[in-house]
Formats: C-alpha cells, sequence, structure tokens
C-alpha cells in the first residue's frame, strides 16, 4: 500500500482520554478509530491485524477438526430465561422489537450453540465434535477504560464442544490448551503469557484463564517461582500454594486476560436437553467445553508487550505489512517506485512511504507503524537496499532479489 | 469434507414455518438454521457461500481502490440525532447501556463513517476515497417472512464514497455500477437481474436499485420491453415511459433487491461538517454515495435463480465445492477415499459423501446439496470417474487426471 493513497494517517498529539498506551499507539498509528468509550472501528491497517490474527487461530482451530459457523447476533429472551441467564447476566444489552419481541445482543453464545447441537445430535456417533465462530460480541461493560482491552464489542473466537464423557472432554480440553499456546506463540505475546487457574463453576473445580503480563490489565496473578503456574488472586484464599508443583513461592504482577478454557459440563445441555444415546441406549446429556479469544484484545496485548517509546514493533505473524519502504529524496523516487511494484509483484506484502516529506518525518512514521523490517532507498544506498529490522540498531545493505 | 463428519446434515421434511423455497432448501440442506423470525445461523456450508460471495466483492470493491474497514455495530444516539434520524428510522434497534448512554445497532452507517471521514479529509488532495466494509447489520423488520431474503441481521457490504464535486461522484458511482453487474455475473444472478430505477432523494431524482426477478420477492418492477430497463412500481405516476429509451411498452415483474446505489450528496456531509478545502482555499461540503448489497439475500437469490425441485443448483462462483464425490457399493469405498485425498491434495474443493447409505440417498443429498458437479465411483465406472453436471442429465466417464 501506498501511504500517499492511505485513507487514515498517523495523528502526531497523544488522545487525552485514552489510559492505555496500546490504544494510545493504536489511534495515533490510524489502526483504530475511537466512536465513544469502549466503542471502536478498526481502520484499514488495523482491520490487516485483525485478520492475521483471525487466520492463525483458525488454521489452529481447523486442525482440531473443529467446525466454522456463523451465529446470530441477535439472542431470543427465550434462550436465555431457559438458562436462568436473562436477569443474571450484567454485561447483556437487552432490547425490544417491534413485533414487541425481546432480545439480548450475543455476549457469549451458549444459548445458541446449545439447541443447534441439540438439533444434529442424536447418538454417541455424532459425537465428539467442536463449532466455532469468530463474530462480533457485545457486552454491557460499566467500565471501558482500557482501550482495546476492554470494549463493548469486539470481535471474538468462540469455540464450544460436544462430548459423550469426561474423559472425552478432558482429552479435548487439553488439545485446545496445546493449541492455544501455539496461537500466542504465532502473535507473539506468548513469552510473557501465563496459564493460570481461574474459578470454575458448579461442574469443575477450575478452568483456565491464558493471562499475559503488563501494567495495562485489571487482574492480578499469582506465579508460581518454580514452575510460572498462575492462579488469579480472585481464588487465592489464605497462603498461595502452586496446583501444579506445590511452591510456596510466588511473585504478584498484573496482567490481561488473552484467553479462557472452561469445562462447561452440562450445565447448557441439561437446560436445553441436549441428550445423546449411548452404546447401551441409555440418554445421557452431552458434555461440553467452551472456549475463547478476544481478537482486538489480542492485538492490544500483542501491542503491549512489543513497543518502544517511538512506538510499536508487531510481532512478524501479525504485522500489517512485512516491510516499510521509505524513499529519501527526489532522486530517489523512481527507484523507490520500481521496487516497490517488484516486491508487490512478487506477492511481497509492504507499505511504501511515497508522500513529499522529510527523512526525519518518514523514520517517526515508520517507528510509530512499527513493521518489523524497514527499507529505505536513498542516494546512500546507490544500487541496494538498507534494511533495519525496527527492533534493532543496525542497518545492513541487501540487494532486491534479497528481500523474500 | 466428508459428510461422515459434517456436523450439519440434511433435513427430509419441508420446514413448515418457511414461505420461501430458497429458505426452504437452505434449511433442509443444512447450510442456515432458523434461531428466530428473521434471525439465522449461518451453518459451515453456508458459510463457506457467503464467504465466497464475500470475497468476490472485495475484489471488485478493491479494484476501485475503495479501503475496507470495520465500523462499530453500536451507534451513539448523538450521531443519529445530529441526522434527524434517531426518531425517524422505523428499521432501528434502539437500546441503552448500562451507565444510561443510549445506542442503536447499525442498520446503516453514514452516522459512522462521516464523521470518521471528517478526521481524515482535510482539502481536495484527500480526494476522492471509498471506504468500505462487511458488516453485521441489524434492521428491526415489522415483518420478516421472506426466508434470508428478508431478515432482522444479516451481513451486508456498504461502501461510502467521498467527492470533491458532483462530476467526479458521477464518475465514481458510474463505476460502482459497472462493478455490481461484475459481482452479480459471478455470483450467478445476473442474467436474471435489472437495473431499476428508484426513489432518489433531497439530492438526487433517482437512485439505482438492481432487481432479480422471482416471485419470492416483495418489489414490482416495471421492465421497458424495448431496453429491459427497470422502474420500481413505487416511482410511477400515470402512464409508463422509459427512462432511459422513452418506449411506453413494459412487462410487469416480481423482483427482489440484490443492491443499490445511492448519490447522498451532502444529505450526511452537511449536518456533520465533512468539508474540504478546494483548489482556491474555499471551504466547500464534501459530496458522498453510498453502495449497498445484502450478503445473504444475495445467498437466497442465487437459491432462488438456480433451482429446481430436487434442490440447488449453484453457481460455480459461490459453490460451497466443486464437486461432490459419492462411492456406491462396499468394493468402491476404498478407491474413492484414495481419489477424495488425491482432490484434496491437489487444492480441489470437494465434498465427499462417505457415508453408509443408499445410493438412492446419497443421489438425492448430492440433487439437494447443489454442487455444481457430481462424481461417481463404483463398480460400474471401472478405473474412470463419471461426473454429472448438477443441470445437466448426460454424465460423462473421465480419468483422475482430468478433474481439475
Amino acid at each position: 500500500m501506498r501511504l500517499s493513497k492511505s485513507f487514515s494517517k498517523t495523528i502526531k498529539d497523544y488522545p487525552k482520554d485514552e489510559q492505555s498506551l496500546s490504544a494510545q499507539l493504536l489511534i495515533r498509528g490510524g489502526y483504530v478509530d475511537k466512536v465513544a468509550a469502549g466503542i471502536y472501528t478498526l481502520l484499514p491497517l488495523g482491520l490487516r491485524v485483525v485478520n492475521k490474527i483471525s487466520n492463525i487461530i483458525r488454521e489452529e482451530i481447523n486442525a482440531l477438526e473443529a467446525q466454522e459457523i456463523l451465529m446470530s447476533g441477535l439472542i431470543p429472551k427465550a434462550n436465555l430465561v431457559t438458562t436462568d441467564r436473562y436477569d443474571n447476566f450484567d454485561a447483556l444489552f437487552k432490547l425490544k422489537g417491534r413485533d414487541e419481541k425481546e432480545y439480548a445482543l450475543g455476549a457469549t453464545h451458549e444459548e445458541i450453540v446449545s439447541p443447534l447441537a441439540k438439533k444434529f445430535t442424536l447418538s454417541y456417533k455424532d459425537l465428539p465434535f467442536g463449532l466455532y465462530q469468530i463474530q462480533n460480541k457485545f457486552r454491557n461493560e460499566a467500565r471501558a477504560k482500557s482501550g482495546v482491552l476492554r470494549t463493548r464489542e469486539f470481535l471474538m473466537k468462540d469455540l464450544y464442544s460436544f462430548h459423550e464423557n469426561q474423559e472425552d472432554l478432558d482429552r479435548y480440553y487439553d488439545e485446545v490448551l496445546q493449541s492455544y499456546w501455539k496461537i500466542f506463540e504465532r502473535t507473539g505475546i506468548r513469552q510473557k503469557t501465563y496459564l493460570v487457574y481461574a474459578s470454575g463453576g458448579t461442574f469443575s473445580k477450575y478452568s483456565h484463564e491464558f493471562q499475559s503480563e503488563t501494567d495495562a490489565g485489571e487482574d492480578e496473578i499469582y506465579v508460581c517461582n518454580a514452575c510460572s503456574t498462575g492462579v488469579n488472586k480472585e481464588i487465592v484464599e489464605g497462603d498461595f500454594e502452586c496446583p501444579e508443583c506445590k511452591s510456596k513461592e510466588y511473585q504478584i504482577i498484573k496482567a490481561v486476560e488473552v484467553g479462557n478454557i472452561f469445562k462447561l459440563g452440562t450445565k447448557y445441555s441439561q437446560p436445553f436437553e441436549l441428550n445423546f444415546v449411548d452404546k447401551d441406549s441409555k440418554i445421557k446429556p452431552v458434555l461440553m467445553g467452551c472456549y475463547g479469544i478476544g481478537i482486538q484484545r489480542l492485538m492490544g496485548t500483542a501491542v503491549e508487550l512489543n513497543k518502544d517509546e517511538k512506538g510499536i514493533i508487531w510481532p512478524e505473524g501479525i504485522a500489517p505489512y512485512k516491510y516499510h519502504l521509505i524513499s529519501l529524496g527526489e532522486n530517489s523516487k523512481q527507484r523507490a517506485d520500481e521496487i516497490y511494484n517488484e516486491l508487490v509483484s512478487r506477492g511481497i506484502e509492504v507499505i511504501f512511504d511515497d508522500r513529499d516529506l522529510s527523512a526525519g518525518e518518514k523514520f517517526a512514521d515508520a517507528d510509530l507503524l512499527g513493521m518489523p523490517n524497514r527499507l529505505v532507498v536513498s542516494e546512500k544506498t546507490q544500487d541496494k537496499i538498507e534494511i533495519k529490522k525496527r527492533n534493532s540498531d543496525s542497518p545492513e545493505l541487501l540487494e532486491l532479489s534479497q528481500i523474500t
């Protein structure tokens, strides 16, 4: 993409109404636009990041043989009354249609996916299966002060799994847990992310959260000094003891939840009578698991964990473009143009600063936007191209053919 | 995909609460699931069709150099008060947040895109540009009786364009019009689709709709016998005269609107003070156009126009899979399996009916699901494969290498 044709532009001033640094950088870089508190529009660059994250998640979740669907955003009131959540789930936005029918906006989709699964699940032969979607969620948040880390609407990957017994649910849950590590590795946040024990519910003592260490986070986590297992402060009673290795040594960190996985058991299958006939012709309730990742929150977390005072340092896997090409001086314009066209024709993702700006302004924007590699073409580079990693101070000279 | 592993299954009985044949076929084929009146979940097969349609639209709209974004679904009340639509737009779903803030759900996005454009538009040098999204719209419909043709929520491609003068808006509008013909050609509905004059508004005498002929449609269109130009009955006053060729000969057809394009002029730029500085340093309001296509409606229309008594006949461009492979008899199972694996490894889109069902049941499902080409492997076909187009009765025998 040519920056001269980009709709969005970088913004010099720090937005005054954003406390989190990730939101400030994403707004200043023209990645997102703030519509109102907790409500953002994804601009072209931000949408590219979100699509890259979504596709990584798709690849890993498809590898579990889960099938992608797209559920409705409107959830009829009756579905939520069935599970007793219509009046007990604070984060629901509620609304009324012209025919006096009442709905809530989907904040999570157990109440849609369970009756759907019931329509196609008859016997143990239909189990197990997984259904997921990447879809806009709405949450009636009391406060929405952390930029894109906690918002009133956001894309979420929500996966639901369906099983004939606890053993199979446990097996699948562990597979999803491993998928999540792959996703956080590929999106560049694994190193500072912890597997954290959190509160379970009726059917399970614990659930698991994936929490990334950042001062912008809202959670406090006890992290075991011996094995790095985390425990959410919410469930620590009395003295800390690591649930994995029993060590009592820990440190407390601030963190943001980037994913969670949960054994639902029969919590939602029972109210919807989502049953199956087992091998002995007995009717039994289906066991369920649910697994979420907030996409914009992952984007914001990636920025919190990968930035410096100059701007964003995108991890390779989710950068909107791999290269940021800059031409310096009138004499290099045509050559930079040819290099840009060549790279595009080779299918290489490159953003091209072809604007009439000073070197300083172009370098500052490249640092703010944060592509992993900066390419400079100037009289000084002669017939080569200067390449510098965003997180390095040592440029190198390369031939055009070496850029891949 | 192996049908033995498919979450959705075909349904024998016609759904009693669906009047339109497209909705009946899409539900029976397991493409969509009805959540409530006017509210559907896209199942794996339906999502594939919707993604194919979306990608065709993306390619054609990107060719106009429009830039893709993703706007918020929640629209603050203040934005809609600015344009006087909060109390005058029947189809808005309205809701209140916990902080007493009021919102409407996005039914169309002029009230988000106009203030967004204002942030990045300073002078004539920034114009023209186009912004679009493919996003879930919500409409508080009084009636929702036409299956996926008129729903309370649906994906929509909405494009907005921004111009310095009428001439440039006219030019862009004509380019979008040509893009729309390409989209309807590639999605298999062009032949029965008409360009139709419809009511304009304050800034334009007419807008244009693209209307596809089907008895399931809700609109009545006068179609000129001489040049096939249409006029929506809503704007025909007195005797018909074709606005293009002045002929007075016509027929009336029933049709469904699959797209519309509209010159907004300054209708939305004025209330938001979306202005620019022109070449003579004068401040002028930006001129706007808007251009919509409903994605699920396009899917439903494609089914209405491409079906027979046995089921759907997907146009090649939007079929979820190109081939539907069937193995007949125990002895052909292994060979069919090898053929399936070979086709998948070659990147060919194929659905494989590997279930233990009769030939009759498999053929009926293939006709209902409607992939463009049916492949049969049986003892009778020996080392070849029988191929039959969905809309033909003449099978042929091919080598595996001939299937591409």
